[in-house]
């Protein structure tokens, strides 16, 4: 599991250093730009849920994932004002969404892992999963000026959500931990990607008047 | 003290993530954007001073508040689509300043309590007190794209800081905990409750011109 | 060099105090929202590395920053509203960005020599310094409702990186850490200084069309 676990957050890291390095092209950022938006992103949500934990970051002494970030970051930025067509119309808007979606997903369930890992209450371990989920894209959208992903209306918290608990279910149900992370990885994807695409949402608040 | 202290805080708690819960409902958010926005609000200012104390976060071990913040979400959610009138016109606007203003005055109290619990200079516990009391309101105001109440002209970081000033004071001048905290909750809610209903103020910048 | 580098700091937390409490003044707040904006902008990026490296926060046991802040906001309180045409016209504008870029290199330096002296990975500590240079500068313009100064155009970030990786280069080369910082902190606020001066910039993202 241990290096499943490090793959996926690597995997995690890098598709969120993507969104913030797409942002970055949207503001017309300069290559360090791109390297601060991606590495903020990438890694902010597992910085947070780390401080909440009281564990040392992960990043701060060894730092892969860093690397990660400002390669995503680089690539990007060479690769978009090269590659005729790769950041013009709606593919930046789209591609965006899907990493978004893979990192959401990713990160609902390695971080929950790591919050039960490190003792926290199954109940915190799912909200902290969601906070890990969603957190490096709160950072990325709120610096960009954008109305936050979250505040959407379509399925966005729900999947980070439902993630989360379908993991720390599934162990509590004894599933092998790589099984539940499989699951829970899954569950998220679906759900989120048919919001993306099918604008599946739950029941919006209504007020009733008087 | 230890079981008021409690009390206070589950309180502080609720009232936070009530507010939490009606900019959700503003912002037209599903049952999931309600518990989010709840318990970001609702732990928000105490998770900042526990990290900044360098403290386990009160919530990673006894996640009896995230229950507080889930239940006044959902319950919010519910009753706010169902009740008649209690969430169009004024309402919801009126209430959450009331809520967040007794949420300020708990959580300056509460937040210099424990930043003094934990060797944290008497000059510092007033700085941790106000951050405690502003810090979840910031947070839901920015995430939902509102100017923090903090920047309003009238009285909110004064009430804070002067609830925070009282305890500290009045714990240094020898009275006993739980009543330096009622003195302290009380000159805090009232400051700002006249601040919100009569438009208190302290004379606001103004430049003087060449 | 502990001397020096204390002192270092304190010029860091007062200039940048100076930025948040002239945003406070554009804003009309009270004296006690300078004081919080002060605070918050003249010590944010240093709590948010210290949180990151997890060692005590600097200013909660020792507060003269804190001190330093409270003084640099009722002091540009007053000075500004009675000193004629000190905060009118251009010049608070200018006094930001000069003040700000004193902070972005003393900040970049000394926030990787604390990463360093605590057992970050060099590159971990080039990013840390990075972002204890950029955090307090961002938390201030995202409570003021501005466009964050690292999203502009000129040179921003790529200041801090480079006054960070100078100083890094520099003790891995051997020098006296005074010497490095020297360096390091001439070369970001002389960047920096050039991009204010003449908008010195890298090349900005242009997307190439299809």
């Amino acid at each position: 599991m241990e290096g499943a676990s490090l793959i996926a957050e690597y995997v995690g890291v890098g598709v969120f250093a993507l969104t913030g390095a797409i942002v970055a092209a949207r503001k017309g950022m300069d290559p360090f730009g791109f390297a601060l938006l991606a590495t903020v992103t990438g890694v902010g949500g597992g910085s947070v849920r780390d401080m909440l934990l009281g564990v040392p970051v992960f990043w701060v002494h060894e730092p892969v994932d860093l690397a990660v970030c400002l390669g995503v970051g680089l690539l990007t930025y060479l690769a978009g004002s090269r590659i005729p067509g790769a950041m013009t119309g709606q593919r930046p808007r789209t591609a965006l969404l899907w990493a978004d979606a893979l990192g959401l997903a990713i990160f609902s369930t390695t971080g929950a892992l790591k919050a039960l890992s490190n003792g926290a209450h199954p109940f915190a371990a799912v909200v902290l999963g969601t906070l890990t989920a969603s957190f490096g894209g709160i950072i990325r959208d709120i610096l960009a000026g954008d109305v936050p992903l979250v505040l959407h209306r379509e399925i966005y918290v729900t999947a980070a959500v439902v993630g989360a608990a379908v993991f720390v279910l599934g162990l509590g149900a004894g599933l092998p931990p790589a099984l539940a992370a499989g699951f829970s990885i899954l569950a998220a994807f679906t759900l989120r990607g048919f919001a993306i695409q099918r604008d599946w949402s739950l029941p919006p608040f209504r007020p009733r008047a008087e």
